[in-house]
């Protein structure tokens, strides 16, 4: 398989190298069939080339099997890239143009981090939930957007909610098959009792849930209650399925519950072609932490466990999946500690070691 | 003063009792000149009367220093009022006709209840955070809004996202203006990366900080970065402005914290008039909780310090307030407990023993 590797901004390439390192452990030792293709991304690339992603890179995506992606520049902040650029550049960019409408944000409690979380044990014990975040329409591609001036000289800036039946329904099926290969049960978060494009998700996820999938558990739940659920007993989840805003922002409130994001992976996926094939792209939900950048001491396991989604989505090698998932446990399990999900007291290694521990764990 | 009580439904009217108990012991003991006027709002109302909520009590409003409100029905599970008559006397009626754009909701951590809480002790100690959201524009009430017909016969959900100039200046003033009187740090709350409304909110609210409040401290946060920070530090927050709907998540979010939203009190408060009074709303930050209602389990404490902030932004009688607020902590050191800020273990009472408590601690 072809792999296209964008490890962009910040700590992006730190944490890719030690993902990098993991992947050719599975070709190397496993058979994984692999070309790898590395290109720069973000404001890194920006610098060089004056591009956040030339044509070229696109042309590599195109005809790649997946995307491998660190991090993108908080661009807003540095001022550095106009804005035509960045929309033509970015992450987002990637996600319309290869219609990646399923986002997977897998969050589970490794036990040996319960004393890292602000949470406490009896809260966090056994969370295993996975969201399915709508990722092409809704609030980040509605229009009409913008700044519009009003009679008085004044402005007003308007973004646009959005939602067909169509987008809806394939990201509430694919939230009902994930389910039925876990514990079965689905929750769809919405504000159908504010927003008429809220009520429209609530029928839609409830008919194809009757009509297609009355074996799968369901529960519909508002977007603030829903935030509550998480902290007071985020257990109670399994598969949670919502539009891209809420997504975006109840995953990462999930995702607080272990401690550190930069545990964490994610999936984009698009439906199956033809020969049954997704387009796919994998990165950590972090962000390009500047702060920590360059100091070699960021969590790479976000970007491991990204693997480990590949392999399962992209590869079809659950088997090298699961192997990768254990390895990481059972690094975790024998200490290995990144300062990010560092309990007081407890010692710290830093990105490449991490990246040893997972590839002892995985030979052993 | 004239002060309207709308019980509401569900949980609404136990705690609101007892609300009422404590406003009329600072009518007979401290003086407070008050004038109450009951009328039944929501479900109840349509119940008997076939109107969520009759003009005599709009007029009844109109003329009134200040609303304290219990809860609302979940509406739209039950399906008993038209999608009509809903929006006329629903809270969104409410909090528009009057225009209170400010909705304040104060999250303390009472250091008695850190048992209670699903967040470790050292997460929570010294937790004193307020929301300014706005509320009477955003996702709320932006158009257009509604489900349309597409030419092949499906449908689509839309929801407008709008903020004016002048709807986030004021909602900025007020939050810079807050924070003054507290520890003069204000957070901005959007999703500027992605939104331009987002990114005008954060423009309107730079300028003024840097023209109007140049003495306050100020940061800007994206939204998903802030229910991060809510999860992690939330020590670090002292006032935060943000939308309607931010506001919505952000805000329960934040009450999660304390372990219970039982506890959570909030004012909506309009600019004020020429005689510099407001317009101005109270309740609780809970729901109708309809699986608990008619029990006389609810915590009634939500609704009390509601009556506290009324103390302090209608009547005028801050140090009232401040020995109301004083008095639901001392009965919570004593070990006053309601089952949803029960500790495992810990003896539980009733709502109104919950205001006996609270009337013993203000008489002592
Ligand atoms: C970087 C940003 C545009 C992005 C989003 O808001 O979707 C990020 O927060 C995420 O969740 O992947
Ligand atoms: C009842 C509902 C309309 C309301 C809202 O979404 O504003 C509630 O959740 C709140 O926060 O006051």
């Amino acid at each position: 398989m072809k792999v296209v590797v964008l490890p962009g901004d910040g700590v992006g390439p730190e944490v890719t190298e030690q993902a990098v390192r993991v992947l050719r452990w599975f070709a190397q030792h496993r058979g994984l069939d692999l070309t790898l293709v590395e290109r720069d991304f973000g404001i890194v690339n920006w610098h060089k080339h004056g591009t956040l992603m030339p044509d070229e890179t696109w042309a590599q995506i195109e005809g790649a099997d997946a995307i491998l992606f660190g991090a993108t520049g908080s661009i807003d902040q540095q001022g550095v890239v106009p804005p035509e650029e960045r929309r033509k550049g970015s992450l987002l960019r990637m996600r319309k143009a290869l219609d990646l409408f399923a986002n997977l944000r897998p969050v589970r409690m490794p036990p040996a981090l319960t004393e890292a979380s602000p949470y406490k044990p009896r809260i966090t014990a056994g969370v295993d939930l996975c969201f399915v975040r709508e990722l092409t329409a809704g609030m980040y591609f509605g229009t009409p957007r913008g700044v519009e001036t009003l009679p008085d000289g004044s402005r007003r800036g308007i973004n646009t909610h959005s939602y067909t039946e169509a987008e809806i329904a394939r990201a509430a099926r694919f939230a009902f098959q994930l389910a039925r290969t876990r514990r079965n049960h689905v929750t769809s978060v919405d504000k159908a009792n504010v927003m008429e494009a809220g009520a429209l998700w609530r029928e839609v996820v409830g008919r194809i849930h009757r009509e297609e999938f009355p074996d799968v558990g369901f529960e519909n739940m508002l977007a603030d209650n829903c935030a509550i659920q998480l902290a007071r007993a985020p257990t109670r989840f399994d598969v949670l399925v919502t539009d891209n805003l809420f997504g975006d922002l109840l995953s990462d409130a999930a995702g607080a519950i272990i401690g550190s994001l930069g545990m964490l992976p994610s999936a984009s996926l698009s439906a199956p072609d033809a020969a049954g094939r997704r387009r796919a792209l994998y990165e950590p939900i972090h962000g390009s932490a500047p702060d920590i950048a360059g100091q070699g001491i960021a969590n790479p396991l976000g970007a491991i466990l990204s693997v480990a989604l590949l392999l399962r989505w992209s590869a079809g090698r659950p088997a090298d999946a699961d192997h990768l998932e254990a390895a990481v446990a059972a690094a975790l399990a024998r200490g290995a500690r990144t300062g990010d999900i560092a309990a007081p007291g407890e010692a710290v290694i830093g990105t490449s070691a991490m990246g040893d521990a997972v590839l002892a764990a995985l030979a052993a």
